[in-house]
């Protein structure tokens, strides 16, 4: 079965945004994931159509209504097993492995949130789990569902035309990935590593290793302290 | 001087994307920022049009050639003292510090990497700034590039339409953001907290603070240990 993702937001016109094209595009169109924006507005049920409201306590910025969230979320998920994520710097930080377990299941409903947020009450009744792709500040959640699903989409059976790139990539391995030259030899004054020429495939190997745990260490010691761990434990 | 963003890559039909839109589309049409999308395969010489070769040592996935992206590159930044950032899993993860100095520059000149990598020489000597938007795997830099965009737009001076929002966010403070209500006072049987609708400013305003700090603390102990030594330091 085809994996179906399902977005809640206010801005359904950014969907499929970046995913229509390429990769993902041609994946889409081969039927092997779907996707269907939902606009949140549409069950507002008031004649403004009213989505949002100031902050229990005071305070700037608007809050997601929880009822109109909680009838768009109950008309995109009845009996429906997929998990419901919803987009949000307070959320867990997404990992390569979260995106490895959300692959393999059926599919997603992701919540969008705009505004100062969405009111606590629907993300417990509605068991939203709160993931967040970084620690910076976007303009809504939609930028960060598109990354979600770029990232789950990538690894879907049969998407990557090549299915051996996708092993040898950062973090995979809990590393950083080595660097990489290609031809020409010499450019601007500067040659590719001789090792990489040798055709010595055992010094090739240690020589990439050599180099993902120096750039791992210097660049992320955070990443360098785990994969430590890893290999010990 | 309104922001400029270029960006190099191989798919400019996913720009703007979902940053034609919204906050940051509506930024675009009173011109406080623009993009200029730059297909590197324009700089490739030879009648194939080649941007890729593959890796030097062996191994899967292709990399991009050093002199035709390094073409790309300088056609776009001639006396051009814009940072140059190559999106990539291997660079420095990206904080709201780092978009707070880029939105406060004339621009930004981003490239996208695509196939297994960039070749090391013209990260090198085009001085390209390794930036990472999380710890997981994307299908190119390009999803990376419109998040770096989103988040550096929206704090861009006139863009936000209620410049006190931003105030508030997760991270602009080291924590976590405390949760939100709004109307009806009572949903499905939930009650909106009663401090909040107390009227009492200071006792509201100690609850969101350390709320915020459970939050951070249950979710984030690596972004409260930070918090915790700033604040002591």
């Amino acid at each position: 079965m085809a994996f179906r993702a399902s977005v809640l937001t206010l801005y359904p016109e950014m969907f499929p945004g970046h995913l229509g094209f390429s990769l993902a595009g041609k994946a889409m169109e081969r039927g092997q994931w779907s996707l269907d924006a939902v606009q949140i507005r549409d069950f507002a049920t008031d004649k403004h159509r009213t989505v949002d409201d100031t902050p229990a306590g005071g305070g700037a910025g608007m809050v997601l209504k929880p009822d109109v969230l909680a009838r768009a979320i109950d008309s995109t998920s009845e009996n429906d097993a997929r998990p419901r994520l919803l987009m949000s710097p307070r959320g867990r930080p997404l990992t390569q492995e979260r995106v490895r377990e959300l692959a393999s299941g059926d599919g997603i409903i992701i919540v969008c949130g705009r505004f100062e947020g969405v009111d606590q009450r629907v993300i417990e009744a509605r068991g939203l789990e709160e993931v967040s792709i970084g620690d910076y500040v976007l303009s809504g959640g939609e930028p960060a569902a598109l990354i979600l699903l770029d990232a789950i989409i990538r690894i879907l059976p049969g998407v990557m035309g090549n299915d051996l790139s996708g092993l040898h990539e950062s973090f995979e391995g809990g590393l950083l990935e080595h660097p990489h030259y290609t031809r020409p030899q010499a450019w601007e004054g500067r040659e590719i590593p001789s090792i990489l020429t040798s055709g010595n495939h055992g010094a090739i190997d240690k020589w990439r290793y050599e180099e993902a745990v120096r750039l791992t260490r210097e660049r992320r010691p955070d990443l360098f302290e785990r994969a430590k761990a890893e290999k010990s434990g």
